[in-house]
């Protein structure tokens, strides 16, 4: 099973960054993780009639998944902006055909709720896009404690833990959609 | 009173940037409505540490307004996230300090819906930003019938009352939250 | 199939009904659809031990349930007590028998967005819940145009059409959650 | 200034009620904080012609009520039924006589993030019912830590700190809203 990870936050030292290299690093047997890089994706503009090269790559790995999985940051209470947008590029394909019926598994790291606002935003955003969030279970690290070093990367043993449980039950779920 | 309007849609002909040029041109006397230019604002990075000088001009505005006007459109259920990452710029503001405590009224045109699965997304980030969005009237315009011409003016008699209306309200929360 | 509507309005002549009975006397070939009676439901407490027998029937219900269609009003943009108040006495079952991974489908009948709000509220619950929603087609009805009778009887060819639709969507959706 | 507090749960020991006898007992001077009794409330039915003494008894609360302090329990990511229905009652009257233009804050007690998720769906009824629920500070209690004694008392030394200071700023909040 071939997942792509997208992550919606873009500095170097991102917590969020540090709990998908945890789950690149260590996803269940027969599952690879790739990683969709999101730094040149430009705001979704309908003016836009050629298209970029980021966005190109990043439908090309879209394509080729068998489901996503979202690392989430929060800002403000909802969505970071690039992963939303990431998102949107694809939703305007012909027959949402890189979303459509797909599953996906949610993570975040943030203050002390994890990310969950934003978290359930972006399930309302599902909806549309015709994805299949895994229910449970949900993923919430606090990125302020010392679950993380200094360089971004999970220390958390808890967090790990979870993060394989979830891949795991991933694979399961995406299963259910395939075919 | 000064108000700044910001528009999620970055597209020339956008049906959003049509409720805006409304809202400008039919301000209650005593309110100005100035629009702020997102077409050249970065997403949001805590790794840029030097200031582009889109950010410093929405900045300048921002700390200019008395409101704001947001005219959220709706990008598969959430919110566009040109106009999110306005916000999650001015947010890192010291003591929020461009936002806090002010007055905001929400707008949208979209789907049959008008925008109000972002509006309500939206509100939820106003919550942690410190705004104080108007309840009512809330302005959901439909932007797939005629109620625009075909350069996004808004032609609809109905949608142009509401908007006079929300701005006169807004007129009144506003001063509530001066001083 | 065994599906069990549930619908959170209890008025004789409501229009949610009215939807409910179009889908008993209108599903698929291979689906019945029975209808649960929330009139004698009390508020969950936890300080009831002896459990009240509205609630057996529902339980009794639930069991033999292979997936849920719920019927869900718009009060003051969120939920009707009496649907959420069904769902929280069901989720203090043992290991949550009666709900966890089973397919649901959504409909209302409401405002000029067709309970849209309140629906978003409900798949929020059905995360926890365990319960997965179908996410299309959504189904959304005016209750105050001429959709319905005076009897509260949907006479509407196009939500009509859409409900048959959604039975037949839960009906694929639902047998990946089997077994 | 008059304050009602409003619990959505109905348990003696309740943890919600808990945090409400702390913020009667601790209301700032020239604040009263009287509690609603929700016990023998109804379900709202629209066929329900003569309206009960509970419904009678919270109504005349509300109208002598220059605020309102909503207690606010999680009930599988949502609201408490009994809350919801409180306040889907009192819209139902002429002009949303007893709410429309209120001010109110909000708290409660729950899992790990403190019914955060019931929290902001109850703010998004807040804007179809005309409430204005103060920003900062939330109130977010953890139930099942030793925040509370074996009664539900709050003995959490923060949370009570909190509490203080969410009424203190109500009290200037609403003063925005009077006349």
């Amino acid at each position: 099973m071939n997942v792509l990870g997208i992550c919606g936050s873009l500095r170097r030292q991102s917590r969020n960054k540090g709990l998908l290299r945890y789950a690149v690093a260590n996803a269940p047997a027969d599952m690879t993780v790739e990683v969709a890089d999101l730094s040149a994706m430009p705001f979704y503009n309908a003016d836009i009639t050629e298209r970029p090269a980021a966005v190109e790559a990043l439908f090309a790995q879209m394509a080729a998944a068998d489901a996503l999985l979202l690392v989430c940051p929060e800002y403000n209470y909802s969505m970071a902006p690039a992963l939303k947008n990431a998102l949107d590029w694809a939703s305007r394909e012909p027959d949402n055909r890189l979303l459509a019926g797909k599953a996906c598994a949610i993570m975040g790291a943030g203050g002390g709720m994890g990310t969950s606002r934003a978290q359930y935003h972006l399930r309302q955003s599902c909806v549309f896009l015709d994805l299949h969030p895994l229910n449970k279970p949900e993923v919430f690290a606090n990125a302020f404690s010392d679950s993380f070093d200094a360089d971004g990367n999970l220390v958390d043993k808890r967090i790990q833990d979870l993060i394989v449980a979830q891949l795991t039950a991933l694979q399961a779920h995406a299963a259910r959609f395939k075919g």
